[in-house]
């Protein structure tokens, strides 16, 4: 698996006063999208850390392409782009409200789109090794990122 | 003014099982740091929205250099490092637990740097030009987000 | 339908560092419980928004009898208890981790029980009477409090 | 000390679309203010975690009498109503921009109003009695709930 697609919807609680998603909630989506992206390939992440490994964030990034709302359906998808001895790079774009058709990510545009990068740890989140069962399951992938490059229409 | 210093506590909502503050909420407290800088140069960001101008974040960047803890007293450093027509950004560096003197900067190594951009709206989210008030009061600059780019020595 | 299950999984973004589910993100499973129980009886939360219909919340409550962990499955046993003329009362009964059997609730204990109390109200926050479409389609029930009230034995 | 006054500002992350603060977020200023309510005593509560003694939540409850907006200065008042040999309770009242007089509570309506109750435990959230330092230090007091009683002329 290259690609994980996880879902999940806007709740009121993540909405602000402009009437649009909170800008670090986002970044919730992303690490909800990961625990799920561990489990499909057959990893629990909450086992890690009873193994004392951690998954801290060493580095985040979003960019804001378009607005989310209020009960938008939204598809994080998820893939792990880098993978080093210590360190996880995750990639993600945020898609909204895709239509119910064959291939809904055919010309739909990522409403954001960001990275995380991780460093894995132990119990007093000094630097360790990604442990094998991990390394042997990923497969890297990239997203078309140069979307998420152009000057925002919205924003 | 050109740096402004906006203090905060960790509070135990914003932990996580890790022992150290959830990365998301780095954003939520540059979002406060934001509105203090905003005041502190005679400016309410609230006004600006009953005026129908809103600034939604564009893009949003942070490196976690080393952990903050529950209760933890943060300096957050907050400079605007550019401005254009319709566009701001915002630097910010975290600092917890300074030392009570006269300098308490010096030495001091930040444990989060970041930025947000920011695209002046009107209420349907469409660019609109940054207020006259705005521009004429902000003073650019700019924080040495080297040391934010060595290799974490936590994380 | 009396009893909508609503389901979601601890996000690490929920949990704190005494190692379980922060206790203000049990009122925002019940907000997501309520648009997915509105969703269940053929209503959409957000299409009263747009019609400048509003349900804030007058009052809440939660007891707290077992805690809860990040990747715990919950499930949120969700009723509406009482209607009168301007009002709604839903109860909330959180189970976490429940057996894959014919009734996984049978002796299942609840690791919360609270409730909210709304008043509809206009777009000013005014109170405003409950539309038929949804006074006709909700349906009454009531959960077996009677467990919560006994002396938690956890907490 | 019997009452202590915790300040603090609505964030624009704990807004919602119905351009008021969230109601979950209630719960979180709650805590704040208890940080600070022990810290005002000369207690420090996360030493108390250090030592291995923890303040889960049994119960929370808040009404909600009038809305908060982005930016409002928050007062939570904050008592401790009740000390048994493992539990406490907290009693809140929340007011908003407050005048800047010699007797601001003079006339002033809570916003909010709510309690929490709390039993002292161990590290695995095994009820523990309240230490000495704490129980020698706290000083009994109440809050006027009567008002919150009333029907809210907002919501």
């Amino acid at each position: 698996m290259k690609i994980f697609d996880y879902q999940t919807r806007v709740r009121y609680a993540e909405t602000d006063q402009m009437h649009v998603s909170y800008y670090a909630n986002y970044f919730v989506w992303f690490e909800a999208a990961r625990t799920e992206y561990f489990r499909a390939i057959g990893l629990v992440y909450a086992d890690f850390e009873k193994q004392g490994l951690f998954l801290p964030v060493a580095e985040a990034h979003c960019r804001y392409l378009g607005p989310s709302c209020y009960d938008d359906a939204l598809v994080v998808r998820t893939v792990v782009s880098q993978m080093r001895q210590r360190s996880l790079r995750f990639e993600y774009q945020i898609f909204k409200n895709l239509p119910q058709v064959a291939n809904p990510f055919e010309g739909a545009k990522p409403i954001a789109a960001g990275y995380t990068v991780h460093v894995f740890s132990d119990a007093n989140l000094k630097p360790a090794r990604i442990p094998d069962a991990l390394r042997s399951k990923v497969e890297l992938a990239s997203l078309d990122m140069s979307q998420s490059v152009r000057r925002s229409n919205f924003r």
